[in-house]
């Protein structure tokens, strides 16, 4: 019996490319038993024709010509590991308009221009997916959008960035400040000589997008997500959170909220602490976790590695595996449902506690202050922790749940009491559910 | 623009279908928009029209004549949620001959009859979906079949009983006996009133099949599983991998072992010892978590609630919403692939390790001696730990990797000793993969 073939072309051979083309090339047979069609790597586009590159291609595939390549007659599936916004988007764009099925990693590119690539691949009949755009070879697209289909999810917590968990979790296991971290992370090659990205949570924050998205069937770009970076996390922080039980982690959030106007949500990125009894906190180096909290399902929790070559073209494969498939029954496969058009809250709707370090003058009255200055804006302090130190105090508050907008005016209204010295450290406080 | 009705006959309506059917109940609008379609739920059998339900059925919906209902005209997909062999057996091949397509739970009867049911599945052109049968909510059928069908699976790892590891979990918090931790866990409702099928490790056993199965790309049964159960576990067993920084877990382990005549599988359920540091040693209570190493994506790990009828019932919907796609596109979704007829290996070929305490006479000679019966069957020791008591002497001695046989064989070659006065405790040591 002679299989079907179906032809892929590829953007780009950098460490995921070239991993994904090995595993074409080298495990092709066991693939088409799978599947029951040959995938055949028809050819590959990059910028450069001279670079070495980690697989051995035929040098006829290779050509610098992308737009060609995607629109040529012959290809059915198109892989796209190029990253960033243009040429991506425009060749993804034309991919699909000339009815090619689409495979990519390219997680900025979807958080901001999600929803014309959707209704592109909508318009086509064709495929559009993206398993390994969020943490890597983590399966949590699939989850989310198919087994997770019936259930609702109320939050979605997750360790997305790699770069940014392993310098958290040198500064808490060596004590070392954020500058020494991430200096050790570059040369391990965990962070990049630019780490803004990573540092200031802008790739969490298209993840959390894409999260949001799928989560919650609604449109989420990364435009809507609040975005704190981890900058400016300090020993002292780390030290805090440990004396309250706590770890610090880099958090892309994504919540349903009810409103009186109907269902809403809400997705940010920034450091929080978590209690050490939580499954993210012993999520450690570079490793990325996505913990789901559904009506029916419960807690669940998604774990592996986030970045890397060898993984992310684990999850780009499994994606072609999917799409071939559906190219073989004349089919589109599951897509994302975004009917629900629910409204994306500002930051100051959000529900979070904090954590509030306070240097204040080491005399009577000042917890009292202190108090009254949360009560005005209407946030309950959980506990509150004095400790005096010669002829100043420090006082470490939790709140209890309110809207980021109250805790944030808080903050502001410490800073202005004449007996506050300084504020030495204020974090939110996430994911202590179980037993409150 | 009128939606297409996707009619639904459910077998069973305990726990897991009054959840079922609540969900659809409820949230029947909210499904449609996902899906395009209407999920009606148009009839559920049961044994008794008599015995009271979580859930308000129309009256007319319920019958006992399940057959009639299973191949009534007008139904497009069957939920079973019976459980055993028989009746749902012929139930579910009834129902795909006459055309329907099936989620089911069922994961005694998918380990002892997978492949009749589907090959019933495959020939009628219809799904046979079942993520709910292994790990109750989490997601592990989906990504096993499809997020990693680019990729070679290498080790799955699963916690997948919760009554087990409620009670593993109670013996190593508070240092009760097996006995003391299962009463608490039947009181609890952890346990059943007959805990044998847990407890002995049957369930896991199927569970292994299933995932040994999809992980392989081969016929896994639940006889080809090996298995032990945790009843002969005792507080010297846990205190003893607590002294060498370990949990005893039950585990399901699937691996794939390359032999000189082709890759071949094994598949063996029983209690281990795992480092504290393995992401499965902190899955507590009755949480169950599965750990998958495969050759690109590297380890991954699916952490959720194996059990109850709200978590099931989340992943039964996942499917049968799946299912109902597949049927307004008239296809089938993607189903095991078992193309590789990989011959099943006895335990006594699986390569693990061991860990045993041996209670000798305290004279010259005796770790010499207790060293020979090790090598003479060709195992080599990693560590040993000889502590003096007495008259008599305990030796813990951890071996390095070989051949189950060979493992066994030692123990049984160590009973024989003069010197050797009892093995107070034999368990395998699983996981510690990492830093070695």
């Amino acid at each position: 019996m002679t299989r079907p073939t179906l032809r892929v072309a590829m953007l780009g051979c950098g460490n995921v490319g070239s991993d994904v083309a090995r595993i074409l090339l080298r495990d092709g047979e066991e693939l088409e038993q799978r599947i029951g069609a040959r995938l055949e790597l028809a050819g590959v586009a990059v910028r450069r024709l001279d670079r070495a590159r980690n697989v051995d291609l035929d040098p006829s595939l290779v050509t610098t010509d992308a737009h060609a390549l995607v629109t040529r007659d012959d290809i059915d599936i198109v892989v796209e590991v190029i990253g960033g916004i243009e040429p991506a988007r425009g060749l993804i764009l034309a991919a699909l308009e000339a009815g090619k099925s689409v495979v990519t990693a390219n997680k900025a590119l979807l958080a901001e221009d999600g929803a014309v690539l959707s209704e592109a691949a909508e318009k086509a009949g064709r495929d559009l997916y993206f398993e390994a755009a969020v943490a890597g070879a983590i399966p949590i697209v699939r989850p989310l959008r198919d087994s997770l289909a019936g259930d609702h999810v109320r939050r979605v917590l997750g360790i997305v960035n790699g770069t940014t968990n392993y310098i958290l979790d040198a500064m808490t296991t060596t004590g070392a400040g954020f500058s020494e971290a991430l200096e050790t992370a570059q040369e391990l090659g965990y962070a990049e000589a630019d780490p803004t990205a990573d540092v200031e949570g802008f790739d969490a924050a298209s993840k959390a997008a894409i999260l949001a998205s799928l989560a919650f069937h609604t449109r989420v770009t990364g435009a809507n997500v609040y975005r704190e970076g981890i900058s400016e996390v300090s020993s002292a922080d780390i030290r805090s959170a440990s004396e309250m039980g706590c770890v610090v982690k880099l958090l892309a959030i994504c919540e349903r909220i009810d409103t009186p106007s109907g269902p809403a949500v809400s997705a940010r990125v920034h450091p929080a602490m978590i209690p050490d009894s939580h499954p993210l906190a012993s999520v450690h180096q570079a490793f990325n976790a996505v913990f789901v909290e559904s009506d029916a399902a419960g807690e669940l929790m998604f774990y592996g590695p986030g970045a890397g070559g060898p993984p992310t073209a684990s999850a780009v494969m499994g994606d072609l595996m999917s799409v071939a498939r559906h190219r073989l029954q004349g089919v589109r496969g599951p897509a994302e449902s975004t009917h629900a058009q629910a409204e994306v809250l500002d930051i100051g709707r959000a529900r979070t506690r904090y954590h509030i370090a306070i240097d204040v003058d080491d005399k009577p009255g000042v917890l009292a202050t202190v108090a009254q200055a949360f009560s005005e804006h209407g946030v309950s302090i959980r506990t509150v922790r004095q400790e005096g130190r010669g002829d100043d105090a420090q006082l470490v508050v939790v709140t209890h749940e309110a809207d980021d907008a109250a805790l944030s005016a808080t903050v502001r209204g410490l800073h202005d009491l004449a007996m506050v010295r300084d504020i030495s450290s204020v974090m939110r406080v996430e994911g202590a559910v179980r037993s409150e």
